[in-house]
């Protein structure tokens, strides 16, 4: 899965960056890393720093210039945080997302290219890129840390590719949601139980249910709930009954 | 700008991480960073990581326990990655930040939990919470750092506080919703009912409890509802004094 994209860092300072994109990159189900002359690299701080994904620090592979690392590239990503005086033509992470991960460029290699923790990518570095890559952020305070750079593009790379359903606000477990019937069945039982306790006040007794319908319905409640209310309402009914 | 979202970190153990949150929220143009039981704080490693962040680490505010924490939250997320035995309702980051980040929210404090790097929450943490944080990833490796998670989940409301308020489904009433503590002196009161009206069967109460704390999370109760429901236990409680 997404073994098109190549993330590609360009002089990495500290290894441990390394490895905290390497564990990004995992966790978004991505392996494809590339380095351009790290300062350190293998390193032990890259290591602990990837925690589980040392196996992407291992297959990663290190290039000598930025030209070589994306010779097999089609499309390349420059991320830039700058504005430039020259304006590239620009997209989003989440428009390269959208863009690029879709099954007619399945075949195409994409190549993501972050540069360095200080400075970001020299003006020549970007003239290879086809587009900068942004991620919008609090123009106050627009430096992200390369790994938290590195975290969002892979994160929105691999949302966009499962495109599935996700859970809505109503799933909420394996039991089967109350039927219409079964709740009028559970309003009656709980207006009989208000009745019961001489909570009701018949003449106010309409806008309270209105209230408590528009409570429950909102709930969803599953069939499970349904019962331990109904269960609750029958003891507060019978209270009175015991000894 | 999202001055309403608390990001709550419960016993982090690597100021380091406390740090790079700081920075990650910054980004995105949030300040609100609440610590519980930090094992070191303030540290030098949490400055180093902040980088210029170092205003949000200083705002930071301190917490002996998630309770008091969240005491203010009307709706709080829990993160997790692990699936639960009890499934709870659940939002990915992107739902959240689509229901939540919108103009008629904004008077509502909404607090984001993370839990321990290693373990994440507890149970009886995630009680306390309204709805899952979920952040899709790759299931077989699915740990993310957590600044990484923070930058993925403050990202999100970045990106939607960013865009045109849409219709909300969140939009539930004209009353203010309830905070979280007068919803734990309303789940004491639900307890207090049940054990006199003698439904509650003292080896069961906790799963039950559970379920029911779900239920009444998940429905967002308002202030008017609690009040109502909490009259309806008086009568219920009171119902054998009666003549």
């Amino acid at each position: 899965m997404l073994a098109n994209f190549k993330l590609i860092l360009v002089e990495t300072s500290h290894p441990g960056n390394i490895g905290a994109v390497a564990r990004a990159m995992k966790n978004m189900g991505m392996d494809q890393l590339r380095l351009v002359n790290p300062k350190l690299f293998p390193h032990a701080d890259a290591t602990a720093r990837a925690s589980g994904a040392d196996d992407v620090l291992r297959s990663a592979q290190v290039y000598s210039s930025l030209q070589e690392a994306i010779a097999d590239c089609q499309i390349v990503f420059g991320a830039s945080a700058r504005d430039r005086t020259i304006s590239w033509p620009s997209m989003t992470a989440r428009e390269c997302a959208e863009n690029f991960v879709k099954p007619v460029h399945a075949h195409e290699t994409v190549g993501l290219v972050l540069g360095r923790e200080n400075s970001g990518l020299k003006n020549h570095e970007l003239d290879l890129c086809h587009y900068l890559l942004r991620i919008p952020c609090n123009q106050e305070y627009s430096s992200l840390n390369l790994a938290a750079a590195a975290q969002v593009i892979c994160y929105e790379l691999f949302i966009a590719s499962n495109q599935q359903p996700s859970s809505s606000i109503g799933d909420i477990g394996e039991e089967a949601l109350a039927s219409s019937e079964q709740m009028e069945s559970f309003y009656q039982h709980l207006l009989e139980t208000m009745a019961d306790i001489g909570f009701l006040h018949p003449e106010r007794s309409k806008s309270i249910m209105r209230r408590l319908r528009r409570l429950f319905n909102r709930s969803q409640l599953d069939t499970k709930e349904v019962d331990i209310l109904r269960g609750i309402f029958r003891f507060a009914q019978n209270h009175n009954q015991k000894p």
